[in-house]
């Protein structure tokens, strides 16, 4: 039998997480990609794929590509900059300024072209993304996204209410241009789609909330916004939606809190228990951000209690009040944050295991985008070959060892190749 | 007049603290260097200095190199590994198997020269550095460290009590062997010292510290140990020396707490008030370590208290306990902390800012090696030229924000040039 070149095999040292407590090693294995997908993972190939293509990476580590709930591609630009300021304080002396330069479409092609190339080359293989108020921009950002092969959830933010002078848009203007950009988005990319992007409740208007529902239920589209972030924040909403019992339920109320579609909401610091219980209840996806949650000094979320609970949940850079797009960071700084929950607020919620926090940036994560983030059957082929031969040791390691040594000290250096649904997106080789 | 090679001066954007508070800026400046010390920084090169060598870096920063006061040579071989563990277990685990392994001269050879190497490349200039146990494995280390052109003191570690059947030595057998090492070593570098090491109080005899006291007098050397890192250890602490006051006290019954030299003790996360009075009354240096209090789950030490309490305090990046090397993350780290211990445990103690930690990094650090870590006049010429290039932006950024953008995302590769006391120990380029 021929086969074609959507049949092939890598081998080499396979990690993955079925779940959260169970960390896979297959160490020289193959695995096979068919049509995008896995189908599965073998010592020996086995006999009815004789004749495949087998690119053999010797003692490479091979992992599932990292997905990326929460980031603002807008904010790339002024990642690393005024970290010595608080949510609300950042938001208006870094964050609107630089989100509002993004009216000047040119201005918005040269940082969006090095958002995407960096994207490309990061360990990050699917994202949901945050883009600015500008429809045009924001469709420029998904057409340059679309040129790196990742996989994207992509956002024109709407905010009508709250909003500085320079950076805002009226309710009608904000549900007119939304629908254009759907519009000339939705199924108009491979890789790419439209997310509807309410910033977060103290700048949308119950009008603007109400708008976003219908549209939800007429283009069947995801929803993605900010939850329970910063204390401040959170009294904010209280005093601009006093009948709503928490943050959530003004949500809710709008229907845009998971009953209408696939919802992710960032942060989730402090989320009441009922909010809890709601956002279980609607399946929404918490997108937590760790290191964006120690920059802002917001807090440490309890991912240890959303994770024995059973919520969903994955991990976010949240690009910029996060800086790092790493998805290794990304897991290192979840379990450092779990550690000093468990030391200073909680110590019946044990910190979280390197495989625990694995499994967030894989398949917690990667459950947004369907059967992603596993070298389970079936899951998608989202696939980064890791060189850890830079850092020198004078033992042999074990697998797990090896892995855990790149969480914690992995560059981008590190990525040899990214596959995302069987497509080989990145190079380093071919890229020098 | 003709100068001689130990006048020269590197050209470019010059950043440095003389104060936690101040943070100087000064564009395109010579920073000129005779015999090994800074002799000034001017905006155009005076008439005196006509006819000196100088390096024009263009738009690259020049910054003073990183002080590192706590790290374990031996552990980094190890670092990044059994991070899910706290401070007793990971040392019975990972931390003494491993460090007993340098009574093999081989591996000890084979693992320090992988250390050496990267500490070369990295940005620290200066460090106070743990061995192990083993006299000749420490001479070999300083061996080493001396060919890197660091400044550095090492220090053999004693532990005579407490310690497992595989890794400890008698009373006797650690002083005399750490006689032997201290004669073998004063005076045989030219730039790495010898400093006594007592490993920690719970794991040193009253006879052995007693002893260190004397030999530190005899010797005139200086000294490092730990302090009040972890909950359960100062509980260890205060069961086996229950007629003192506080952990600190232990070793200043013993002479060893900076009343008979340099003293720097790394963590002090849970130092009592009285311990601090007593730090401060004998100018004890902290080693603030707060991605290692991370790692070790240990908590947050309080060093906004302590920097306003004028404490003499520098970063230390404690390997292995911490992973990373890099004085840049070690910075983003402090301010990282402090923002949580500002959220979560004191909400008067303001977050440490950009130039409190580089301060910290620097001049804070610095000073336990006399006038090191600034570009004041007569400071020591420990310099590093970096590059910030790869970070692609689409506007044009101020000098601070873009060593605000380093601290936060430098990698390795941002070392161009690295010199300490005024002699080249890194290039980028030669390396290459």
């Amino acid at each position: 039998m021929k086969w074609n070149k959507d049949t092939f095999a890598l081998k080499g040292n396979l990690l993955y997480t079925p779940s959260p407590e169970k960390l896979v090693s297959l160490a020289s294995h193959y695995l096979v990609c068919e049509g995008g997908k896995v189908s599965g993972a073998f010592p020996v190939l086995p006999e009815r794929y004789k004749g495949i293509s087998v690119r053999d990476f010797g003692d490479s580590l091979i992992i599932p590509g990292f997905v990326d709930l929460h980031m603002h591609a807008p904010q790339y630009a002024m990642r690393g900059l005024g970290m010595d300021m608080e949510l609300l304080q950042w938001l208006e002396s870094f964050t609107f300024p630089e989100e509002a330069r993004y009216a000047d479409l040119l201005y918005a092609e040269k940082a969006y072209r090095i958002f995407a190339q960096d994207l490309k080359k990061s360990s990050i293989a699917r994202a949901c993304i945050f883009g600015t108020i500008h429809a045009d921009a924001t469709f420029l950002l998904m057409q340059l996204l679309e040129e790196t092969g990742i996989v994207a959830a992509v956002g024109k933010v709407n905010m009508d209410v709250n909003c500085p002078d320079y950076y805002g848009e009226s309710t009608m203007q904000s549900i007119s241009e939304t629908v254009r950009w759907i519009e000339a988005s939705q199924e108009r990319f491979q890789r790419i789609f439209p997310i509807l992007t309410p910033r977060f409740a103290p700048v949308c208007s119950s009008g603007l909330m109400g708008e976003l529902a219908g549209l939800q239920q007429k283009y069947c589209l995801p929803l993605q916004s900010h939850l329970s972030e910063n204390r401040a924040e959170g009294q904010w909403v209280q005093s601009l939606f006093p009948e709503s019992r928490f943050y959530g339920e003004v949500y809710d109320r709008f229907g845009i809190f998971g009953s209408h579609g696939p919802t992710v909401m960032a942060h989730c610091v402090y989320s009441s228990p009922d909010e809890v219980a709601l956002m279980k209840e609607r399946g929404v996806f918490i997108a937590h951000c760790p290191q964006s949650n120690v920059n802002l000094a917001s807090g440490i979320a309890p991912a240890r209690s959303y994770l024995d609970g059973g919520q969903r949940m994955g991990l976010g850079s949240d690009i910029s009040g996060g800086f790092s797009l790493s998805g290794f960071r990304a897991i290192s700084d979840a379990i450092q944050m779990s550690k000093l929950f468990w030391r200073l607020q909680d110590t019946d919620k044990k910190p979280l295991s390197l495989s625990d926090a694995f499994y967030l940036a894989t398949k917690g994560g990667g459950a947004f985008f369907g059967k992603v983030g596993s070298f389970e059957e079936g899951y998608a082929f989202d696939v980064l070959v890791l060189d850890d031969t830079f850092l020198a040791s004078p033992a042999r390691l074990d697998m797990v060892s090896r892995l855990e040594r790149l969480v914690y000290l992995a560059g981008q250096d590190c990525i040899c190749e990214k596959y995302v649904s069987g497509v080989k997106v990145w190079d380093a080789i071919e890229d020098r």
